[in-house]
């Protein structure tokens, strides 16, 4: 959690791209995972500025390139978005991101000379793509929801929205300044491009991009079913389901199946029996993963919360005073788990299709607010209840979710063991 | 360190490129990278099956493409190599590396269908350049002291070596397959063209190829000079130098402004006084790094060793019987420093000038380990006294080693606090 001492200067990324190549959604994103791994960021969008000062639904015409005063607002609105980054900065800000097309030389070359002179470090991330697929992808998923589009008839919208992204055409001029640090993503993370990247983290960017893809996929959160150990209250260990636990993994199979009608769905569990008997009606082939197993409870290991409160009252009440870096003698603080997580999380950016997980308490509440860009302070107390399946969809905005409490099966009150 | 986890099938990187490119010595690097990580790692060299095969000294006119006779024998040792790394990752082998110049489309054809064929993943590793001053630099540093020129005169040597190039140039096909997983390294670093990479290990080793480059360069690891623990036998802490101490950073001054007499220099400590203390006479800018920090030694901090035996005897026993494994109680494993040191490797990697590190016992042991390939058991016995310096220097085939001790500068005998 201290790898964000490497950075000696403040970084800005500089978004490039014509509309709708995923620049928003990707400036969210990193600002998210630069967030997850511990570093202060921002994304500065310049069109909220405009929407801000100007209001939102300026047609087409205002990014006319032969309309001066379009330009000029939109000369302002750039401006004023550079100010707040470059006092953000001073403020303690480490990581800003620049959000705007910034699609010509001379605006780049504007941005650059400007973070250079606040002794902001600047890499360009340029989304490039050419794929109509993709780009109609993004616009039916972003744009016509964007406040720019409120008023307008969907139709209507989708055909100034064209005709915006044309004005563009005319103007782009692509990244090719070989003397620039900067990162080209192309099609979505197909490929990427990297050049002259100075530094730990922007190479670590480069990675989360390389992951990154702009669908739009859902994940289905779920704890295992009610172990043993969870009838009597105690924590680790490696115990089996209870009755009540067997018939929550039939339940879970009748709501999954009917939800993912799909041959193409990623299923992981932990390495621990409970998660892999919640599983084991599931049709799809499932991985079993050590960084999803439990936080590791050290000398409290098979303990009750009693048991410990009673044994070690200073353990019980260091846990209570500071629950986010408490770490269990041999064993593991949830911070220890945030960090074993990041793994997982790359990995689930990188999935196109649905992917089922079935975990644990901590493990899930750190995936949790990874989506949801919850701090990390707040991670040791969010609600991931048994029975409980949680169906993530990360938007182009943030997060949605659909919790759906699995009552066990009542048909399935049975003792079968594996 | 279970992040290696990740990998459903094994792995096979193939280095692409001409002689002279760096093959063989990133093929080394990313072994021992792959090695510090958890994976188990291994290089198939082509080059030395012909080498154990055939013997070494094969003339230029081997590697001359109108040679059918040497076209034979060179198909037979990349099957050779080939079958032992299939064997190899059977018996367990996680990621393979095959290092040859795989210089045409059909021999990579005939690559992917073998690794295809066993159920092995394929990522091409292309290091591609034309920039002479880094062929030429590549020629002298690993070339000549090749096993392959042992009898040949520097001369001869260099000009067999040219003809052998030429004979590439012309069959030479680079890497322009779209539908292959590859990463391009161009210019030894400066750029990096990542395609369809699958899964987090090969994104994770782009990130690595983005910090790697192939020049020549020293680091010199020191720990802080004799601090009031040592003098008490005291673990953890913060404490200041003892006089012994502070004379050893006037030694330490002296021996590296004669062996460093530039400006070039980047001179890291950790954040804890005692080697920022040591640091201080020194002529270059200093930067503190919290990753740098000794072992958090949790609840034994600021006691003796005999304290701790006679406090938490069950400590000290856990300790003896598992050193790389066993965690202070709130504090930190030997596993854990090895895994907080990789983006300090990282970094580390990224410079091209000399670097000089002040920090504590646990973390050198650490960095030593890596630059040595030594494996993660012997990182917490490895031997890093006191007062000395130890000048590492990462070559084509290993790294060499100077280790001077310096004695506490007699005149310097004095308490001068900060």
């Amino acid at each position: 959690m201290t790898v964000h001492d490497f950075l000696p200067r403040p970084l800005a990324l500089v978004m490039v791209g014509k509309p709708a190549r995923g620049k928003s959604y990707t400036a969210r994103k990193l600002s998210r995972y630069l967030s997850w791994t511990g570093y202060r960021a921002r994304v500065f969008n310049v069109g909220s500025y405009r929407r801000h000062l100007l209001g939102p639904g300026q047609d087409h015409s205002f990014f006319d390139p032969r309309n001066e005063e379009g330009l000029k607002a939109r000369q302002r609105m750039a401006e004023a978005a550079m100010d707040d980054l470059v006092r953000w900065t001073r403020d303690g800000g480490e990581v800003a991101i620049y959000d705007a097309t910034n699609s010509t030389r001379s605006r780049r070359a504007w941005v650059a000379e400007e973070l250079g002179r606040h002794g902001i470090d600047c890499v360009f991330v340029e989304l490039f793509t050419e794929d109509q697929s993709i780009i109609d992808a993004n616009i039916r998923q972003t744009k016509l929801s964007s406040p720019d589009y409120r008023t307008y008839d969907p139709d209507q919208a989708l055909k100034d929205f064209r005709t915006r992204v044309a004005h563009y055409e005319s103007v782009y001029e692509p990244l090719t300044d070989e003397s620039l640090s900067f990162i080209r993503v192309l099609d979505a993370g197909r490929s990427l491009y990297a050049n002259r990247l100075d530094g730990y983290l922007p190479t670590a960017l480069a990675q989360f991009l390389l992951n990154l893809h702009l669908g739009k996929r859902s994940l289905y959160l779920s704890r295992h079913g009610e172990s043993l150990y969870n009838v009597e209250g105690r924590i680790g260990g490696d115990s089996a389901l209870s009755p009540r636990g067997e018939a929550y993994a039939v339940s879970l199979d009748q709501f999954l199946r009917n939800a993912l009608p799909t041959d193409d769905v990623r299923l992981w569990t932990s390495t621990l029996r409970r998660t892999q008997q919640t599983a084991r009606h599931l049709p799809w082939k499932s991985t079993a993963w050590r960084p999803l197993d439990e936080i590791e409870a050290g000398v409290c290991n098979n303990l009750t919360y009693q048991e410990i409160a009673e044994r070690m009252p200073d353990e019980y009440a260091a846990r209570k005073a500071d629950k986010l870096r408490y770490r269990y003698p041999r064993g593991e603080s949830y911070e220890d788990v945030i960090s074993r997580v990041t793994p997982v999380i790359l990995e689930l950016e990188r999935q196109t299709g649905p992917v089922v997980i079935i975990a644990h308490q901590a493990i899930l509440r750190a995936l949790y607010a990874y989506f949801h860009g919850e701090a990390a302070t707040a991670v040791p107390h969010l609600s991931i209840p048994l029975h409980t399946v949680i169906q993530l969809t990360p938007t182009a905005y943030g997060c949605d979710e659909v919790r759906t409490a699995l009552p066990p099966n009542p048909k399935a009150h049975f003792t079968a063991g594996i």
